[in-house]
């Protein structure tokens, strides 16, 4: 099943370069092998906002949530997720197998 | 440039069945051309609404506001795009040629 | 899967009365179906409200929104939905089978 | 009566992870004995966010509130109740005693 | 039990006088009834708009929702309630019996 | 004249249990004297919430912001309220002499 | 006691133009009659929209409520107010007697 | 040309009484002279909260800007600005030169 | 002085194709006219949306809203101004005179 | 191609004032380079707020993000963008190359 999420991240004020640089290496290193499983299927950058735009396809919420909530950057994002459907105008089901 | 558009469609009360039929038959001629030639990349139906998310990729604003202005039901639909940027942690950059 | 949905009705003034009724009839029996074969897990009124929320429970995105699309008033309800994962400190999954 | 309840929880950075799993253990104690005792009839995770959907059965206001308050992280999340009533399409009255 | 409602009344533009005169009267009987026989306990005039706020005193949800569906013009009114509690601070339980 | 007033109140997390109780043994006992005075003429808890409504009967705007201001945990709350006027279907007016 | 009131126009598109004309032309009486008894104490335009910010000056809710309810396009206007009291900078209480 | 302003004042937990009490002494200065210079042509409390309603009579933007920005609270301040024109059923042009 | 306008056109269903393009032929004419003046700097289509950006630069207030009323579609347009001033950051006062 | 944007700057409470001098000249500098680039084509101060709209003209949304990731006080600023395209009314392209 897709999903469409929306990340926001807000990162507080007192976090250091160090640490900040740390979650966004590990945050890449996840995302990465997200990419590689075929579960996250797409990211693009929102442009002008610390923010993406995301195509999940997994089997269940639980699988969902699990994966989400394991994103080293998790506590600092605000997710909202859009299930998908296949569009009756579509030439395929995209980003789909 | 990819955009992400969000498209909802409000038909009034007076149309008739087959006037809606009729929008709906040219919208999906129109919709399946875009992706023929590789202009609408990617289209979903947002479960439980009679909308869609949507993937373009155009050569700038005009092109991409006359392709918006060209669908059949454009002046029944609210559309919001977003303009989407690579991602760093993106494997490669999705939809994109 | 389980979902959370709410959805509120909106006739048009112009409806009459025993429209207004037949969409009605029709739509208890098209939710009683679907509460029957254990699809629609639950619904409830909104007090003071003429809406619901409802769990439906479906193994995919393109069933339920075939499910909701599938409501006789579909046309004249706007539905959100929430999709919901077993929480950690529920003692059951709640109304998932 | 039932009650729909959404608890969306907000840690401050501050907060210790000793401090936050304390937190999060008594809160799971607290929300098991509600559910034991057939007062929190359900409860789900909100997919993709630290909050949840829940569903209470009490007997009147000053109660529920009471219930609320009581819950060990109550400060640090906003709560938002929807009463429920039985809707007339419904074959049975979920979740209520 | 106490709630607050609020209700907006919103009517259709083709409401002829007559029609409108007749909804009101009617509604004034209603309110009027629910008065004496102290269910609702007060109603005021939002200064400035067709709205009231008011409060209601019932033994449970689905009491409330018969009530406030019974209303004449509920078809023409937005309603939002909202569950009231004792509060440590008040001297007595006020407008509850 | 009356007037509904929702206040929600918001403590920092850095406040002390002890700073708190004091505010509370301090907000107690002033919203206990405009009880007796007969300015605040009822008050609620909302249910689930730290907030509460509650109707003030005052002489003038300059009055009701005096008291409003001096309420101990002022500067901690949001303070939005509605002026009431008599509404045509009450039997009485309510709460007002 | 003083009032900050927006007012918002929203004629319906089957209004023809005599029966507008004839609004304003007694919404303008209306006007210039409260403002000659000292009751609205000022109007001005919002630049580019049909709408107004005016000041009131009344004795009390039931007043104003009246006052407000009486103007011939009222129930085209959307109305919210505000109340006033006279701040602790001003070197006078602008606008009120 | 005049302006309604909306200023909500904001300051943080961390500010001392004496800081906050030499903050207003000065914005109280400069709202006087603003005042006396015919600058600022009213200004009132919004009831219940830290805000005020305020009207400006400046010769172009670039002055009210310099104006708002010199408020010794303004980066404590949220400020909206709505440019006021002459209503056409005011009997005069209020608080314009 | 320099604003920038967002205007959104919503058209009624009922209205015919002559009548639209005949409303957009006097639009043209009277926004050209506006550009050959100095008055209206720029305007620009907001992409996907039956909307647009424009800058405005006019004496006073008065000028500008019996300009945005002159729009022979103001009837149909929700319009929103923001005054503009000169930025400390720029290297000139863009499109101002 | 054209983008509106909008920058809405918040530095926190406990930046000190030299800090916050020095990301305003390395703004100034940054955002200079890029008008004399031809990039940021105009900038303007929202009257009122800390906030600016500006016109980039840019070759990608690549680019565009790039730029405004760039600015040095990036990480303060809430950046909303707007795709522009030509309007059917404009007499030129206005701030197009």
């Amino acid at each position: 099943m897709l999903f469409l999420a929306r990340m926001d991240v807000h990162f507080p004020e007192s976090m250091t370069q160090e640490v900040m640089a740390d979650y966004q290496a590990r945050e890449k290193a996840y995302s990465g092998d997200l990419q590689s499983r075929g579960i996250m299927k797409a990211i693009w950058r929102v442009v002008g906002e610390y923010a993406n735009y995301s195509i999940f396809d997994v089997n269940d919420h639980d699988e969902l949530h699990s994966i989400l909530g394991g994103f080293p950057m998790f506590k600092y994002m605000d997710v909202k997720i859009t299930p998908l459907a296949k569009h009756p105008n579509a030439l395929e089901y995209y980003l789909f197998d």
